[in-house]
C-alpha cells in the first residue's frame, strides 16, 4: 500500500520507478507497474535496488532489515535510503507495540546495517495517502527529517517539497528516528478516537 | 518546578493548595507558601493528599511511585489523581530515555498500584508554562487526557478549561498514557531544534 501509493507519486512528478518484492512476478506489483505506465517497471527487491538512484524503504518494519538483505549490500552502497517504515508489532493484537523502541530505533538499525547506505527517515508519522498529498489536510502540519547525511536530506527535502510540503523539520542525526518512530501509540490512539487516518502533528509555537 | 507553576495558577483562579514535600518544612514549598498567600500552604506529601480533593503528581517520573507511597493509601482513596509526570531517565545522559515505554507507562503503574485512585493522565506532553497558558502560544495546539474513570476526566476537563484551554482530545483509557509518555523523545528533539520548549502539538485535519 505504502509503496504503491508512493510510486504512482513519484511517476506522476516523471520519476521511473521499479517497484521491489521477494519475487519478481509479484501479483500487485506487476498490476502496479502495468497501470502506471512507461516509466514503471517491477522485479525483485535486488532489482529494485541495483535500478534506483534512491530507494524508498515501504516494507513492514518487522521485515524491513530481512528486506533489505534481499536488496543486497552491493546494490544499496552509497545511495540514500529513505525509511518510511515504523516497527510494529501487531502480534499481540491492537493497539500495536513496537519492536524498537526508547534505546533504539528502526532507523538506526539500518544505518548501522548499511553503513555506506545514507538513511533518511521520514514521512513514517502519518498515514500514506498524506504522505503525497499534504494538500488533502486543510492544515498538512509538518512532516519530520532525520538522517546523518546532510546533502542526503536536502536531496530528500526537495523531494519532499514536490509532494508538496512546505513545513518540514529536520530533527537532526538518525537517532532522531526514536522520537519519530515513537509518536506511532499516539497516531494509532488518534486514529482510533478521530476516526480516520487522514490527520497529522503540527507544531505549533 | 512543576508543582510551583500548577500551583500557583490553581491559587489564581482561587483553588486552595497544600504544596507536598519529602519534610514538612522544604525551603522551596515554603517560599512558596509564603508568596502565593492564604490560600497557599505546605507540609509533607501524606499532608498534602490528606488535604486535597484533587491531587497534582507533579514529581520526577522516576521517584513517582515512592513519593505516591509517603503520600499513602489512605490519603488517595477515592481521590483524582492528575498525572502530569513523565518517565524520563537523564542518568545516561542526553537526550534522556524513558524508564518505562511500550508495553507499560507510567500512568498505568500509578493506576495498578493505587487501584482506589482516579489517575488521569493529562498536561505531560508540555512545558509547565504553556500547561497553565495555552494563551501564551499564538496557536495553543491540543492537550491530551486519559484515564479509566469518565467522571473524573470530566471534571479535569473543567479545569484545564479554566486554565484556558480549548482543544482537549480524550484519548480513552489509561494505558493511552504510553502514547502521551512517548510522544516525550520527539519533544525534546524539537526543544533543541526550536530553541524553545515553548511549543505543542496540535493535531491537525
Amino acid at each position: 500500500m505504502v509503496g504503491d501509493t508512493l510510486g504512482t507519486k513519484l511517476i506522476s512528478l516523471g520519476h521511473k520507478v521499479k517497484m521491489g518484492s521477494r519475487t519478481a512476478n509479484n501479483e500487485k506489483a506487476t498490476g502496479w507497474a502495468v497501470r502506471n505506465g512507461n516509466l514503471a517497471s517491477n522485479g525483485t527487491f535486488a532489482d529494485a535496488a541495483a535500478f534506483g538512484e534512491i530507494i524508498f524503504n515501504c516494507t513492514k518494519g518487522q521485515v524491513s532489515l530481512e528486506a533489505l538483505q534481499l536488496a543486497g549490500r552491493e546494490n544499496l552502497q552509497g545511495k540514500i535510503l529513505v525509511d518510511v517504515s515504523n516497527p510494529l508489532d501487531f502480534s499481540k493484537g491492537m493497539p500495536p507495540l513496537l519492536t524498537i523502541s526508547n534505546t533504539d530505533s528502526l532507523g538506526e538499525m539500518i544505518q548501522r546495517q548499511f553503513t555506506d547506505v545514507k538513511v533518511v527517515k521520514t514521512l513514517n508519522t502519518m498515514n500514506c495517502q498524506l504522505m503525497v498529498n499534504p494538500g488533502g489536510l486543510k492544515d498538512p502540519g509538518n512532516v519530520f527529517i532525520c538522517g546523518n547525511d546532510a546533502d542526503a536530506k536536502t536531496e530528500i527535502e526537495s523531494l519532499l517539497k514536490s509532494f508538496g510540503w512546505e513545513k518540514i523539520i529536520d530533527l537532526g542525526d538518525i537517532s532522531a528516528a526514536r522520537g519519530t518512530e515513537q509518536i506511532l501509540p499516539i497516531w494509532v490512539r488518534l486514529m482510533g478516537k478521530l476516526g480516520t487516518p487522514m490527520f497529522n502533528f503540527s507544531i505549533v509555537q
